[in-house]
């Protein structure tokens, strides 16, 4: 991948998608190439028309002859088992590009997982050489929120009738945003949708010199783009004042998730090995002899029990 | 509580949202006074009229005498200290009713904090007498629909505009809902919207006998509101034929979410310490000297560290 595969960096991509047991082994490998490129996060409702700005601003970024990468992250595929995001035919347009690499991303496994496995797809790109990494999500919810965290220039992206979606998310879209795009912004509204996001900004205090800006667009026309685009060089140009402090603080969350990624998967192995130290107890839970929580209660509270389950999940090899 | 205070309802769902240490000494004694009532999840994009919806259902309960809780799960109050809900002005009907009891709940600390409150908030009310529990998220997303999980009969509600939220998150909203709601439907496309449904359903394998329905309402005039509560009872009727597999499952879930829980939150108070077992490890990833991964994997790897983490951890009394 280092070298440049197209088809290696996708089966590393899959290796951390699939949660696969030697993801840290080959972190802490890749991790020594990554050099903290530039990683956007495009979130909003669906039907913003958040694929059609991706589309352009990969143009955009291409232009100036850099390389993207783009993640699609889908938080509906553990439902289905795979990525179901129609929109990417749109993107299509890049498909042949060898600077272009497009991948969708499901969350599989535990509560999390997708924001983990994000931050860590970013890391593979970084290291294999991209020089702009853009994080697209479906829709606009918590876990969304959460994967914009990975991101360090977030745009939101709204159309002229999102008046609902701003009135149920408004703190959340103030506290994520870095950047709000008006999309579709030819259409009745958008004035005044401008002006609505431009109140509740002044009512934000200042984050630091940064005045997150309100850009007007109509992607299915290239309208709009360029401005979107500086704005994002500037925000990006602001970031780079304040980068060893939040590098650092980056790292101290990487390194928590990490650790607590590790321990809940190994307790949740443990728990539900058949003939674990947890296996009656759990079965007594399961047949209704014993409530979930004196269960979880006595598991705790017993030394020699609790002893069992951490010496398996934590000191025996796996 | 269980003598029917509001007052002590409410002190210890804060507790639970809290998530302060003696929640499981708590959620201990409740567990035997509760009885599995029915818990409707009510799901949907912004602007679907959910709360119009919600504050119909209530009625319709009340009609028979039923004392009903609603819990609004506001995922985007992480971001905001409190829950922004403004929609619950419109439940103000009930403001005054002894028989309901509504109140929000945010999402405060670690992934699937939500969906673990809001399992112990329905055992609350069903502990303190209630007969039936709503659970009505903002939007949809993984969050949410992680959050329908603690439902037994989910809503999903949409209008005749939804045809894009249908289109990203069809198979999502295929996995969770027992119940389709298209409301607003006196707004034209209410019919074509409900034969796409019916046309998705039927590409569905039946889940053993039970027919998703969908129903058309106008919430806002009280249309159909009897019917979609009849489905809501029959989908509870069917329930009740495998209620005792199902019970079973959701104790062993349970006992696993709750030992996960407590797994992770005292790992990373642990590691939080400022002089604990962790404390230089964190110190060099933060200061760049160690990467994320090499330091996660040191920690796993040596054993006598690993034994100070998992003794600070679970084995000393804290």
């Amino acid at each position: 991948m280092l070298s440049g595969s197209r088809y290696a960096l996708a089966r590393l991509i899959s290796t951390v998608e699939n949660r696969s047991t030697d993801i840290l082994q080959l972190m802490e490998r890749i991790y020594g190439h990554v050099r903290g490129i530039p990683t956007l996060g495009i979130t909003g409702p669906p039907g913003a028309g958040k694929s059609t700005f991706v589309d352009r601003l990969i143009a955009r970024y291409r232009q100036e002859g850099k390389r993207v990468a783009v993640i699609a992250v889908d938080p509906s595929s553990p439902f289905s088992g795979g990525a179901i995001l129609g929109d990417r035919i749109r993107m299509q347009s890049h498909a042949l590009d060898a600077g272009v690499f497009i991948r969708s991303l499901g969350s599989r496994g535990h509560f999390g997982g997708l924001t983990m496995s994000t931050s860590e797809v970013v890391k593979l790109f970084d290291a294999a050489g991209f020089d702009v990494v853009l994080i697209e999500t479906v829709g606009v919810g918590q876990t969304e929120f959460s994967v914009m965290e990975v991101a360090d220039t977030v745009i939101v992206i709204l159309v002229p009738e999102s008046g609902d979606t701003i009135q149920t998310m408004k703190a959340g879209l103030l506290e994520v945003a870095d950047l709000f795009v008006v999309n579709k912004a030819d259409r009745e509204g958008a004035d005044k949708i401008q002006a609505e996001l431009r109140n509740m900004l002044h009512l934000k205090p200042a984050t630091d010199g940064w005045q997150i800006p309100v850009v007007l667009t109509v992607a299915s026309r290239g309208q709009g783009i360029d401005e979107a685009f500086d704005q994002i060089q500037a925000h990006q140009a602001w970031l780079a004042a304040s980068a060893e402090t939040r590098r650092a603080e980056i790292r101290r969350r990487d390194f928590q998730a990490i650790v607590l990624e590790e321990v809940g998967s190994r307790i949740l192995r443990v728990i539900d090995l058949p003939e674990g130290p947890v296996a009656e107890l759990q079965t007594r839970v399961r047949d209704g002899g014993l409530n979930p929580y004196s269960a979880a209660l006595s598991l705790f509270r017993e030394p020699a029990r609790l002893s069992q389950l951490v010496s398996a999940a934590f000191l025996e090899p796996s």
